[in-house]
């Protein structure tokens, strides 16, 4: 099989059927997965996802608008149904998902859409909605198996039967006691195996992974990564139970938080809409670019103060970009693995000094074989070896600079708290470009210029 | 409870007690989770890591080694240990993991290793080792639970409960028919609240997700991702069902993968490791510097060929970096939201024709907005209004084809099959380096030296 992906034979198939009756409509939407058609919505007009919708079962219509991308706006499509319809869709729903779309609209509008679907349901979004949805609490699920500690086998499998009649997947069930307090964990083929004589307490399991609802979604996804768990439950400060976070919940965290990751180290702000418009994009760009233009005029005023070494040796101009845009490479090189190994896992005091060390000695190695190399080409193609070796220095210097700062920047930031993937490449490229400059332009105008 | 890192407290505990006899190791021992376990062996030498292993209950053992980094060479400890205790941990292992660790040894080292275990294990793990470690054959584990189509409900259950005795999890169970082929999946839940006279056949989904072995990996994490599974069956062209890859693994895959997205589009080479040598680093990183030289080299001929207007009007030298940084900053922004967006699905025509035109919008006001605050300073700072006039409009130009470029060559790359975060940047810098000095360096000769 391959991931569903837009095609125009589907989008036609749709399409043509969407202008046939009801009954058409339904058999060739039988044909697909909730998801398939979540993602074809994307290139339907309002009224033709309306209209799917209310054909569709209402199981299938709740799985396909949590299956929408937010940038979709699943809430919309949901606002505009009728609220017979939109009651039983929001019921049917996880409570997690639910809380999701709901959390995008108004007061009012939350408050119309939750007054009318069961009460039970509205108390546990209402709860879920208090939680900030960056967290462990944002993400998590009410809907959990959970039985008392004192039950016996009979007792708990009865109990396990009864409460898997509205859930997709059974993951883990949770322990108990009278008070609500998570004792431990306990897996479906414990219960099944076990004696019939066996109590819920001779069989559960109290060393197991947990977190507070406050805990942010990335540590989250780490914890559920290190210890290979399929669910994680979430509780209060108390030790009450207050729901699971699911590992199909974690694979969208990973796909967001490493879309932010990707953005961030390009000086994109993260919340950037990867399919947004311009006016979005312009929004979340120009900052960045002014700031960098900041930094720009930093590095051009060294080459104003070098103006009559350019104005006698003009050729140093071009060269001495080459070695500035070397020093960005190089650097941007450093970055990249340091941060991604700094977001991976901490690095004790030594294993930072270690990434320093080892980035010191591939700039000073990569810097003495791209500068012999323009030493070179100074040498035969401007017949000028002294430039030759201003520029062999100059080039050394600077991918040593950038490898040093590539390596130490993310690693001070993240120390003194700063999020090492947003400031870090602005503070590099600031570095490489200034020495950059100042290195071949110094050096000219000592050794070639002797002034 | 905060996800494990390695810290002086920790390790100091279990130094002290790699001093002491080996009760009292296994005791402090007895406090950490097999992957805490295997994040502390980073830090300790072969003999205490040896140790341990030895020290350690053959099922807890077994998890460290398969917990352990690739770069942390599980299967060099896995090596030394005697081979009595190696193949209980080897036959504990799970298949995939077990084949990772030892696809990393030589052929004779291999041979070794299976030689000593059971028979039926070591051809479990040869066949995995023919499958490229990157593809569904090679993720995938060949312990599964599969019922046979035609049993009853207490037939089913009893295969259920026999199968999963050596398993953590039970995820899905698979149906098959007399053959292996595979029919359908089946949740332990419906086998439960099944009556008691229903059959495999009455009970199973047969409307299922599943990959072809040679698919790669990418694809497996996508659906996985997509349909919200916790486990994917793997078949052969027959459909034969061959193993299944679990979400666990796809979550490792997405790190993985993720550290390559971010490395590639950075230059680093995709198999450099975060915490390799110096001398590795070299090797990954120096070929992309040279080519970038290159181009570095042909982006300064431009500034040679206007010589004598840099001679003339030193000043425009400083302008001229800026406005290929900048240049270079936008595009590298262009760029990382439409590779990440490739990376996330496929675009349409339509939707390509709609990035490249949005970002063409974004380049011209972001570049107007920049190119505005150039020519203010060399309005006032510099007094030379023409300057200003020369300046705005290459930083317009230059940001407009920052933004062109940056959206249509990763999707050009992607149409001729080539990875787009690779290649896309060197491209793009080019580009804009070219077009940062040569609008600039030209417009000044035309507009403020009239030649």
């Amino acid at each position: 099989m391959q991931s569903f992906e837009i095609n125009k034979t589907d989008l036609l198939r749709i399409k043509t059927a969407l202008e046939g009756d009801d009954a058409e409509l339904e058999k060739v939407l039988q044909g697909y997965h909730a998801s398939e058609i979540a993602i074809l919505f994307e290139k339907l007009p309002q009224e033709a996802k309306e209209r799917i919708i209310n054909i569709l079962p209402t199981d299938v219509a709740s799985e396909v608008i949590s299956e929408m991308a937010e940038e979709h706006h699943p809430e919309e499509l949901l606002v505009n149904l009728h609220p017979e319809k939109r009651s039983e869709i929001v019921e049917e729903l996880d409570y997690d998902d639910a809380t999701d779309i709901i959390s995008q609209l108004d007061e009012e509008q939350q408050h119309e859409i939750l007054k009318d679907i069961d009460q039970e349901d509205a108390s546990s979004i209402r709860a879920l909605l208090s939680y900030d949805e960056d967290t462990a609490g944002g993400l998590m699920n009410s809907d959990i198996i959970k039985v008392n500690i004192n039950l016996n086998k009979k007792g708990a499998l009865d109990e396990i039967i009864h409460q898997s009649e509205e859930m997709e997947e059974l993951y883990t069930i949770y322990v108990v006691d009278d008070l609500d307090t998570l004792m431990g964990i306990l897996s479906i083929k414990t219960v099944i195996k076990a004696r019939a004589d066996a109590r819920v307490n001779d069989l559960v399991q109290t060393n197991f992974v947990y977190v507070k609802a406050d805990v942010d979604q990335e540590e989250v996804a780490r914890l559920i990564s290190q210890y290979n768990l399929t669910s994680i439950p979430v509780v209060n400060d108390d030790m009450k139970l207050l729901g699971r976070v699911t590992v199909d919940d974690i694979i969208d965290v990973m796909e967001e938080e490493n879309t932010e990751d990707i953005l961030k180290i390009s000086g994109v702000s993260e919340d950037e809409e990867l399919s947004g418009n311009w006016q979005d994009a312009v929004k979340s760009r120009l900052p960045w670019l002014v700031i960098n233009l900041g930094t720009a005029f930093l590095a051009a005023s060294i080459i104003r103060n070098f103006d009559s070494t350019v104005a006698k040796l003009s050729i140093i101009s071009a060269y001495m970009t080459i070695i500035a845009g070397m020093g960005g490479n190089a650097a941007t090189q450093a970055l990249a693995v340091t941060v991604r190994r700094i977001s991976l896992s901490d690095l004790t005091d030594k294993q930072a000094y270690n990434t320093v060390l080892k980035e010191f000695l591939v700039g000073m190695i990569n810097g003495g074989a791209n500068g012999l190399i323009v030493f070179i080409v100074a040498f035969f193609y401007d017949a000028n070896p002294m430039l030759g070796l201003v520029l062999f220095l100059a080039m050394t210097g600077n991918l040593i600079i950038a490898g040093l700062t590539g390596a130490s920047i993310p690693l001070i930031l993240k120390r003194i708290g700063v999020d090492p993937a947003v400031a870090s490449s602005i503070i590099i490229t600031t570095f490489t470009d200034c020495i950059g400059f100042l290195l071949p332009l110094w050096l000219a105008t000592k050794l070639l210029l002797h002034q």
